[in-house]
């Protein structure tokens, strides 16, 4: 056991966004506070740093091509940080086309993946470029070939067929493969279809995908899987007679969350990854919670205090139709993220409820957190906060404006997104009549 | 039991969305599929005259002035029908101030809860002319006191207790009081304040507010609330000699949105009503689901069809970021709602797995529906989704546009929420140092 293992997760988290300070909270070296007043609250901070550092550790711990998962975090900001330090793009939408190609992501660096690719969205990938096309399916494959025939583009994208293999892996919280699935091509008939790509040679097969499950915690398991891919992608190259460039592993590398959850072993996957790869070709990693969860706080305001019969509740400015995840939506089990007052962020004191405005007691972030006693004013921070945070949240419930999105590099604080206004909720609606 | 019981869920909310038809789904005498062309999809599709009916049903059982819930579907085009048919509307937020404003509700007929009310919205609602604040803490009074006293408006809005009885109302799915509660006002406190807003004379006491919970299929535990309401008022108005004009009964009527679940039964509600009720006093009901919940259609178009050992995969080009509650988002118990094929909606099939295009297991709306054998271009609708359908989604999860969203009316259909696009990934993004 280290000495990381021991510290609580929140320690951990905090020790991560920078050395203690004895004056509050502070992400990449800058108060949380100063935040707070100039930008307002609530809003999600990103440390640049943070980012980097993660994403360098797991090319050197792995020694392969990282692709950022964009919708992890949508966030232009935050992707330009991961381009920047040479991470590509897993896309799966138009729009997270557009995020990625804003951001600074070099195009042929860009995979497409998702099971509903629309026709509009594979010729949007094919006319800008995007580098591969990850197929969940054959009728997928076919979309795309009449695409690539009808706009004959300069570099067509390569391709890749995701495999759905027989099992899924062992120990993922979210099973996406084994079994029968909408994720990827049966295995059984991944031969046939890359066959049919390479006696069609429109776009070129580049080589296989697999992803079987996010938030997985144990680094054999993993293994397993990449082995299996491995194992699969020399068959299909022995009946084919081909060679395979790239293969695309997948991720799902667990992030500790909640206290007790463990670290992801990145040294233990990266030394049984380097016992299998094979020199000729290019192994690639998708990360999106696994480089972004650690470096984000979402900081919001108490707005009101208020004893019931006995009980403490903070309400703060903030909730579950910012932060979902954190009230445990998409959570079979609810249980707290770390939340901290940014005043004291190492200090406990009593149990207090921390929870969001909104008129349903599902907004809640902690029903009995153990923090500094909150007053009016206060500011609360919710770590563990960069990844599935906005993007997978409830933002239109009861007309709440977005929050803002600030980067903190170098010391210095920058506006990322700006603060939506009560009067968005009326954008785009019309009256009968007045489209 | 009743013809009506005797009908699946699925028939009785399409026999409720009009007479069958030969020729495939029609919502308000529309042809889904001709919406579909028009307005393309996917699509939110709103049935008003349904709508309307709902509203005078409610208003002829119990014989009260009816609210609409806002939060419940904060569509402008919904809020018109409603208002028009004599609704008033029950607010949460400064943007649903600006949505029942814009729709057309009667300013004096808004009232104005929530338990995390910051010092801006209360400062519209003041401004705007809001008639009513649903008090849900004595700090948040002192908060409105300090506003008017500033502001010296030509009409104060007038201000109700919700109080927080110590027992909640049985048999809700979602209970909102009893026990220690951010919501409401200890009823042992109650009185206290409704003292000190009296004596202060600056904005007038109007009466008290109860709302214990939602999904409540129970007429019998609705009543037992409202009896306990209305006690506890007469209590207050001999401790204190004044009267209090006014009743705010709460709501949250069940409404069926899985097979198997009850009707909630209106007119044992009125009768009960009916017996308690004091001639002198004016009650309100705040309804959102109940109102809304049978007049929506989601319509979405099959993407892709895709075999898996054995296993039928229909994909959407909607999902859960669309219509989030039927995926199971805030369920504990994950139940599909219903689904039909436009084209033969009254026919069941074979077993298929109806999912949405998301990186996710969990953008699946059925695991096994029975329907008509659906083929790549086929229309789906869900029913029941009128509430808590685009405002209780992850509308930005993976970076895919808004639907659009249309009114039927009078045999016409109508564009009221125009559909988002892919670039709206982008909106409000700066990078660093753009901003």
């Amino acid at each position: 056991m280290t000495d990381r293992d021991q510290l609580s997760l929140t320690s951990r988290l905090l020790r991560d966004l920078g050395p203690e300070h004895g004056d509050g909270l502070r992400i990449g070296g800058v108060s949380a506070e100063e935040i707070a007043e100039q930008f307002g609250t609530p809003c999600y901070v990103y440390d640049a740093e943070l980012l980097r550092r993660r994403c360098a550790e797991v090319t050197r711990s792995l020694g392969v091509d990282v692709l950022f998962a964009i919708k992890a975090n949508p966030c232009l900001a935050v992707g330009q940080v991961l381009a920047d330090a040479g991470a590509g793009a897993d896309v799966a939408s138009a729009g997270e086309v557009h995020v990625a190609m804003r951001a600074g992501f070099a195009k042929e660096k860009i995979q497409f993946a998702g099971p509903g690719k629309t026709r509009a969205e594979l010729s949007l990938a094919v006319d800008r470029g995007v580098g591969t096309i990850n197929l969940e399916s054959a009728s997928e494959y076919e979309t795309l070939l009449r695409i690539v025939r009808e706009r004959k583009p300069e570099s067509p994208p390569a391709v890749a067929i995701r495999i759905n293999p027989t099992v899924g892996v062992a120990g993922a919280r979210m099973r996406m493969g084994g079994g029968c699935s909408k994720f990827g091509v049966d295995v059984e008939d991944v031969t046939a279809l890359a066959r049919r790509i390479v006696d069609h040679g429109v776009v070129s097969l580049g080589g296989l995908h697999c992803y079987l499950g996010t938030q997985v915690f144990d680094a054999d398991a993993w293994l397993d899987s990449v082995r299996g891919l491995s194992d699969f992608a020399s068959e299909v190259e022995t009946s084919l007679g081909i060679k395979l460039d790239s293969l695309n592993l997948g991720g799902g590398f667990g992030v500790p969350c909640f206290e007790g959850d463990a670290e992801f072993d990145l040294d233990a996957a990266g030394d049984g990854l380097h016992a299998l790869m094979d020199g000729d070709r290019r192994y690639f990693v998708e990360l999106g919670r696994y480089l972004t969860a650690p470096s984000g706080v979402y900081l919001a305001r108490v707005e009101h205090i208020k004893e019931s019969r006995g009980k403490r509740f903070a309400v703060l400015d903030g909730g579950m139709h910012h932060f979902g995840a954190a009230t445990g939506i998409g959570a079979v089990i609810r249980r707290p993220f770390p939340i901290v007052s940014a005043t004291a962020p190492f200090e406990s004191g009593e149990p207090q409820v921390v929870c969001g405005p909104l008129c349903t007691p599902a907004d809640e972030f902690a029903s009995t957190a153990s923090l500094q006693r909150l007053a009016v004013g206060d500011l609360v921070a919710i770590l563990a906060a960069g990844a599935y945070g906005l993007t997978f949240s409830p933002v239109l419930f009861l007309s709440h404006p977005t929050p803002a999105e600030v980067l903190v590099d170098a010391g210095k604080a920058h506006l990322v997104r700006q603060r939506g206004r009560a009067e968005d909720a009326l954008r785009g609606q019309f009256l009968p009549g007045e489209a």
